[in-house]
């Protein structure tokens, strides 16, 4: 069964939004074996959104639309659907009736654009909207099955998982398509390549992609075919095969992002910890409080981004800042001990540096930070060098240290 | 001219990938007035590229692709480019040099899919990349221009700045497109159309588009025609007719984020500030420090997510807690008044609340989330409630809380 993702929306095209439901409809249909073949995205112009949709009809067979069903002046797209299966809007009472209700719980009166809303293509099927007042509307023309969905993230999601998904489940696709990850962290993409070629490594019925990001980079096995355990064994022993090549840069093959590891190792070992930053400005304690239950491992964090709250918050010796000055090995390691004394966690972590644009030198330019970790068995102090804008900068230099956190929990 | 953006991977299609590439080309071409008429993407599939890259030569006047350009298995579009304009990869002597020199840098040895790298598509122009190894490949067949570039964010980028747009800025377009943002914050989609409508607001020879997201709801105006002066007169008159109706939810007309929003008026007021926060776990002084230079304004931040660090570092009454739970407005007054006191700062920002999934009860359920700010005046707090995921509710809940910062210096 081969897929189509249509998103609309001109602010999609102009790059002011990023086209996340396409993602996320990807894959929910990925996860139940059906192939997306092409995406696509068009703005709100009439004839733009006709063409695409009927040429998707011809080509596929499952066309799935997001964008352009909320209430705004720029979505026209119900009646170029109505156009495309040529049918005509009518109004629906479910659909009126379950706005009515929404909007005396908002105690807010309904608005004619809302009442637009009850107007839906005659002859559609129409999957309930959990979350909000456009419902999903799906048609099946000859052997191809069309959804269309609102652009709201929350809602579309809703309804893919409550609507789409139990919909196509119904018409089992047979085909098997399943992937696994192996999650990497510190190697470049180009050289973990390399490292597998040179292991003399390839391939064996199986697709690898490289998915690099600021939290490291992701190797993606995919591998399809009639039986799921063969599938399963063949990603098994590719899954093996490649971490043991490139082990010292695997943290985990049960897709686990970097925070959610470093917190199962946490809690696993029943171990705290705290966090003093400076140019992250909070993103490595966010990071460790991401997942749920982060309170039973993670108990602060200090912004010490003024010396002022390195000095008085940490108690880091100011003689030490005027020295060595407050982006330095030995103010970073005071910061760690600091943290970790004055919080009583098994870790302190510490992090301080320059993510520019400005206050880069010669000596100590943009980019470069100081990572620190202290425990029971003393402070170790790691120096790093990262390019990039600022963003980037404090986003690699926060991984970095979750990184190394990892790796001095399992005393790497 | 009307452009196609054309990105390739399977990550993007299986949605392992979210696709900023394409919003960043389209906004850089937009911004020197070319009109992004479609996008697609397609996996690492020679037929499925060939025929997308054909089809888009056929029918628009720019097509850029970018992706599948890196040293990885999966790239083959420098074969399929080959294939699509009839010609060869011949080694390509200056990009050879290029890729030694990086690698020397570097203190790596060159490996054979790095000199795989030097093959490029004969006649092609290509553009140099100031940051990787992959140049950005440019053919010109009738009136259509061709370009492709590497996949990787920071590389694609820097050859879009330094390559493509001088390139295509020498063929001017004539056509001038421009856009308008009105950012606002505090009112959903639906009602600021609402709003609009019932005050009689027609768009008037322009575009508009509702760009929802956590941090406000963008109202993005465009128009086009032929002279410059005409056009921004449009764009101001529906700005200003926009913005006087929806008056109290705008924060900004300049395109500025809520962030930089505050940061500008804590510049432009010499105040300081700092925050307390407890669920959000370092996203509010993470927001704060964002933008370059936050050192003026922001000092310290203070992430309390055990009871113990609200008590120690923030002074916080345990019988407070014990009396009205940690999330209450008691507390969270208590948080706001223990960081302005001990930070010196002009504001103390303040929050508490349950992000969950875990944590709800019914009298204090997930999602509810007090927010304060102390300042020389006294201290306020605004007790709201947020639906959505753990990473949704903390995410309205920091955004809503700078919200409540810029109405407080402004007075409103």
């Amino acid at each position: 069964m081969d897929a189509i993702i249509i998103t609309i929306g001109d602010e999609i095209l102009s790059g002011a939004t990023i086209d996340t439901n396409a993602a996320y409809i990807a894959k929910a249909l990925f996860a139940i074996g059906i192939d997306v073949r092409k995406r696509s995205s068009v703005g709100d112009i009439r004839e733009d959104m006709l063409r695409e949709i009927k040429l998707a009809l011809e080509e596929y067979d499952l066309v799935v639309v997001t964008g352009g069903l909320g209430p705004t002046d720029d979505d026209i797209t119900k009646e170029v659907i109505c156009e495309a299966f040529n049918t005509r809007l009518v109004k629906h009472e479910e659909t009126l009736e379950t706005l009515k209700m929404r909007y005396k719980q908002l105690g807010m009166t309904m608005s004619d654009i809302a009442i637009g809303l009850s107007l839906q293509p005659e002859g559609a099927h129409l999957l309930i909207n959990p979350l909000g007042t456009a419902p999903g509307i799906v048609f099946e023309r000859n052997d191809t099955i069309f959804c269309s969905l609102p652009g709201v993230p929350s809602e579309m999601q809703a309804l893919v998982d409550s609507g789409l998904i139990p919909f196509l489940r119904e018409r089992e696709t047979g085909k098997v398509i399943l992937f696994r990850d192996i999650s990497t962290f510190g190697m470049p993409e180009s050289k973990l390549a390399a490292r597998l070629l040179d292991a003399g490594y390839k391939p064996d019925g199986i697709r690898l992609a490289f998915l690099p990001s600021y939290s490291g980079i992701l190797i993606r096995l995919r591998a399809e075919g009639e039986d799921e355990k063969k599938v399963r064994a063949i990603l098994d022993q590719n899954v093996s095969r490649i971490s043991e090549i490139v082990s010292e840069f695997v943290f985990s093959t049960d897709s686990e992002s970097l925070a959610e590891k470093v917190a199962s190792l946490l809690k696993e070992k029943r171990a705290t910890v705290s966090v003093a930053e400076s140019c992250t400005g909070g993103m490595v304690a966010k990071l460790l409080t991401d997942t749920p239950g982060s309170s039973k491992y993670f108990t602060q964090g200090i912004v010490a981004y003024a010396n002022e709250a390195k000095i008085d918050r940490l108690g880091v010796d100011p003689r030490t800042i005027k020295k060595y000055g407050a982006v330095s090995e030995e103010v970073c390691r005071e910061m760690a001990e600091g943290i970790r004394h004055i919080s009583g966690t098994d870790y302190g972590l510490a992090l301080t540096g320059i993510a520019g644009p400005g206050g880069g030198t010669d000596e100590k330019p943009v980019g470069i930070v100081y990572l620190g970790i202290a425990d029971g068995e003393g402070v170790s102090v790691t120096k790093r060098s990262f390019s990039g804008d600022r963003d980037v900068i404090r986003t690699r230099s926060a991984y970095t240290l979750l990184n190394l956190l990892r790796k001095r929990i399992l005393k790497l």
